[in-house]
């Protein structure tokens, strides 16, 4: 379906257009293995997603491109797309469910791109975009199952192998498959002793489900933080690739997710967005056999909702022990909290909030309850202050 | 004081010691501008300390280097020296108040030095590093007024030059000094035609005072959410080349830093801690004339404690209407609650959390408050919310 020199083609065609991303070491995200990060999350747009869509508009007739392109998406893909679109010249229509992000909104539109909200989820987008590709003669770019889209996305396996060429294992992110079909292709093409694993989120395993049963599985439900690969189907093309050139696919729990999204942000300074933190999650959870192997993690993109990011980071610390909420009984007379305060603030813990309850029916009732929540170094150090809580007389209770 | 010969030798050193690290476009920061990062946050241990260290390492006696190095710093000076002294295989004694961050601590630690905890502020520590140099024999690595870790910092400056010819202006964090004078030496030497901006934090502006004074200048009080700059005197060498070779500084507030940090997370997808944010934060909000100039501004650090970062993202989308607390009377009658839930899931807010509270002496004695937390699109969806809640008889207080 595909020939080599469409991928050196389309990587001649997408100079000036994508940013060469570069590989970064990750020295400690998995003790005893040499990991390294492609950051496709800091290309244009975000993600890896404006190579297959620039290269797939920049390959239409001179026709096609008088008529424009449509697409259908809520995230990456819409901002490809229509990018993508701006810089050949061309215009392009994105349809998105009306409850997108209106960050997402935002920047579709900035790209110069027509954008049609339409009311219900991401079918009824999906069905309206076909309706307007009918109506007005557009081309429509499918977001992976497409020769040149993939084509587009197997520029980052050429990139791969020049920027590192003693690589030895590339771990892909899975949603439909349009990414990793284009650099397994490009990488097991030249350098078939290279592996190359694939990864999706276990709440949308669909390729993975595919390739065990040897034929397309559909998803009635898919549900993960990687919304960006919570795919229910994948693509015929992509499904034919994967099964022919990539080595094996994992999955991934949304807790391993959200922890690699924070490892990222403490000692590598990315922001990834839970598909784009996939990869770096089957490689620091061991999921896959990278020991002994320089391993390189694609980092696909890092368009996450700060609403998200921000409720990652929360239980992150609280799982790491540097948050925390004591619950503690006192009596209710004047002074108690301010000795609780005063506790607290001795050994260093930082309080965030207090929340004071007279009516707790737990509590005796001359008694009341105060909830304090700390910013702490470590679980020694909560432990610490609990200690010195109880020694001051303070009943707590969590 | 320095020759230029001396950062092309860092340069040659460094190789294979420090990354060449990516500058990346940043179009949307300030609209009109051409702003692009150099993304020294990026850099091995975090930030661009590692280069002066290394090079100021490697440039000792071999009898100085069997004595081994003692350096004083609670943050990336810390871990440039431990990782510095790794490399060149020599031993390093690193003094840290005993209140760091667990995290620095570990991480400095993690690079094989020795560290040193010392009761008290970073004065004690400093204290006793001095102690324990004269003890022990120790070659002391200042943070930023030596001309080696000077000429070290500066190998950014040629890598500027060298990754952007058509660069025009250069903003550079300033904290002590080090980066800017070796950054500004370099490109002065090489490309006096190239403008180079200084940016201290408002709230640590020794040397943007010592400028203004002609004389060195000691700050008392320092208080910033950038403590990688807060430094209350510039260095006497640091001092001078500022005066000789930077164009301009000016300076920026805890506020428009945090902007800055949020921005660089949403838009750019890379974490910056607050020092290294100051520069980004300059271009934002038009502090500098850098219409029509490619302007490269320096992110110097990523090192950023995750509570700091938390609460940067917690007010920022406070800020921009991203979440918002409801306080809400209510008759106290059951059903009310749902019925406030049911409004406000039917407007598409997304509730994270609800204190109800029958005790207020504000409200009615058959009344009661609720807080409702909810994440939200923007302002306008918020309004919308709260019209939706008065619309069905409630009464909004906030």
């Amino acid at each position: 379906m595909l020939d080599i020199s469409e991928i050196f083609n389309a990587a001649a065609v997408l100079t000036d257009v994508a940013r060469k991303t570069a590989i970064i070491p990750a020295p400690k995200l998995r003790p005893g293995c040499e990991i390294f990060l492609k950051t496709e999350n800091l290309q244009l747009t975000g993600s890896f997603k404006l190579r297959g869509a620039y290269y797939k508009i920049s390959q239409l007739s001179d026709e096609e491109k008088d008529r424009g392109v449509i697409a259908c998406s809520a995230g990456n893909h819409a901002q490809g797309v229509a990018l993508g679109a701006k810089r050949n010249g061309i215009k392009a229509v994105i349809c998105l469910p009306a409850g997108a992000p209106i960050s997402k909104v935002e920047a579709t539109k900035s790209y110069g791109a027509e954008v049609c909200l339409v009311p219900g989820v991401y079918d009824d987008a999906y069905a309206r975009a076909l309706e307007l590709q009918k109506e007005y003669g557009y081309c429509f770019v499918h977001p992976f199952d497409d020769p040149k889209v993939i084509a587009g996305q197997g520029t980052i396996g050429l990139e791969i192998l020049e920027q590192m060429p003693d690589v030895g294992a590339v771990i892909v992110p899975i949603g439909g498959g349009g990414l990793i079909s284009g650099v397994a292709f490009a990488i097991k093409t030249l350098r078939p002793d290279v592996k190359v694993y694939g990864v999706q989120s276990s709440g949308a395993p669909s390729m993975a489900a595919s390739l065990k049963e040897g034929k397309l599985c559909h998803l009635n439900d898919v549900s993960t933080i990687a919304d960006g690969i919570a795919v229910k189907e994948p693509g015929v093309n992509t499904f034919e690739m994967c099964n022919r050139y990539v080595d094996e696919v994992v999955t991934v729990s949304d807790d391993e997710i959200a922890a690699a999204i924070l490892a990222l942000i403490e000692q590598q300074k990315i922001v990834a967005e839970g598909a784009g933190a996939v990869a770096v999650a089957a490689a620091m959870f061991g999921k896959l056999p990278i020991e002994g192997l320089k391993t390189v993690c694609l980092v696909s993109g890092g368009n996450i909702d700060v609403n998200t990011l921000n409720r990652v980071i929360t239980r992150g610390l609280s799982k790491s022990g540097r948050n925390y909420t004591f619950v503690i009984d006192l009596a209710d007379k004047p002074g108690q909290l301010s000795g609780v305060c005063n506790i607290i603030g001795e050994a260093g813990g930082n309080i965030i909030s207090v929340t004071h309850d007279r009516l707790n029916h737990s509590t005796a009732i001359n008694g009341c309850t105060i909830r304090v929540e700390l910013e702490t170094r470590d679980n020694d150090h909560i432990n610490a202050i609990r200690d010195a809580l109880a020694a001051a007389g303070n009943k707590v209770l969590n």
